[in-house]
């Protein structure tokens, strides 16, 4: 049975917030509740938080990562190794390379993996600008650091594809057992795969 | 670590809405990603159902729940019985109710319940108004239709006493085990209730 709300400015705001993935209409309920609870204030600055995102947010002309500016304070920094370039799925992905403070290059934001099911096609991903950058000059190593799904291999292969016949070195990220993990609950594949990709050890990490 | 964020206008969207319960930065990130990936007109209608709310909406003047009107459309029905008040929570409580239809008298929203712990008193809440309605006749029975917790029970303890003077029936929703439920599985108090509240049966329900 269709819920009766008591008034048509809360089912319609009830309404808006469920349409977010992962907010079904109960939460959206809580959520717009909680907002008429405070202060209008901070409705008022949550609204105008993502309206001024929404309108005002760039995509960087270099890596295609979300800034405020033409080109990202990754890409204009002078302390990067612009001869590195690091190719991931999303905005996401970004933050979690550079969490981890291993990485000194640039980035190349794809924009998603190739997916059929989906309807993602090449096309719609940011690789030909990422061969165009690489035909440009200066870069030197492409990583692919994209998920170790069916859909990151494809892309991983069509991109290596892509930039075969141009110079550049390119390589994917180690795949293997994570760090922290006991050896007998990892899957079969990939502990397979960390033991052919095994690496010299000299006694320290 | 302090996560980095591409742009100063997604990490205050993601702020903003990650002040909201339940939802966490990485949630938020999430959500205000989605919003980048649709049309602006999505977030524009999102935002402005939540702000039309905050500066429209009202609550109703005899039962305080939230409504577009002065008095609300439950309240101004000729269709309910108004001899009868059920008092609940908040406004899901309401919807809750409505939503079994079987009950179609008044209501009244306290808009929480007694808890010294979380510094919530009598006096925060519409009890006062309570009083006033029953003394302005024409209530024939008041049910206490609210959580059962400790808080919940203090709430209702006190209103009967406030009650207790005025020519008003006071009455309590049932309390036993839940429709559907395997008795070896409810837990005692309520089992117990439902033993010592027992009602007649004549062959059905």
């Amino acid at each position: 049975m269709e819920q009766q709300y008591p008034s048509e400015l809360l089912e319609k705001a009830v309404d808006e917030f469920s349409k977010l993935p992962g907010i079904g209409r109960k939460t959206a309920l809580r959520l717009v509740l909680h907002l008429l609870r405070m202060e209008p204030k901070v409705t008022h600055d949550f609204a105008s938080s993502l309206v001024r995102l929404t309108d005002e947010v760039k995509h960087c002309k270099v890596c295609h990562n979300i800034s405020d500016t033409d080109v990202c304070p990754i890409c204009s920094s002078l302390k990067r190794d612009s001869s590195i370039v690091c190719v991931v799925e999303n905005i996401q992905d970004v933050m979690a390379v550079e969490n981890t403070q291993q990485f000194h290059g640039l980035y190349h934001v794809l924009g998603g993996v190739i997916s059929p099911m989906d309807g993602i096609g090449p096309s719609d991903l940011e690789i030909e600008s990422l061969v165009s950058r690489v035909k440009a000059g200066g870069v030197v190593e492409v990583i692919l650091a994209l998920s170790s799904t069916m859909e990151g291999d494809t892309t991983n292969f069509y991109i290596y594809r892509k930039l075969s016949s141009l110079d550049v070195k390119v390589s994917v990220i180690a795949r293997g057992i994570s760090v922290g993990d006991e050896l007998q609950y990892a899957d079969e594949v990939t502990l397979g795969r960390s033991i052919v990709n095994r690496i010299q050890f000299n006694g320290k990490y």
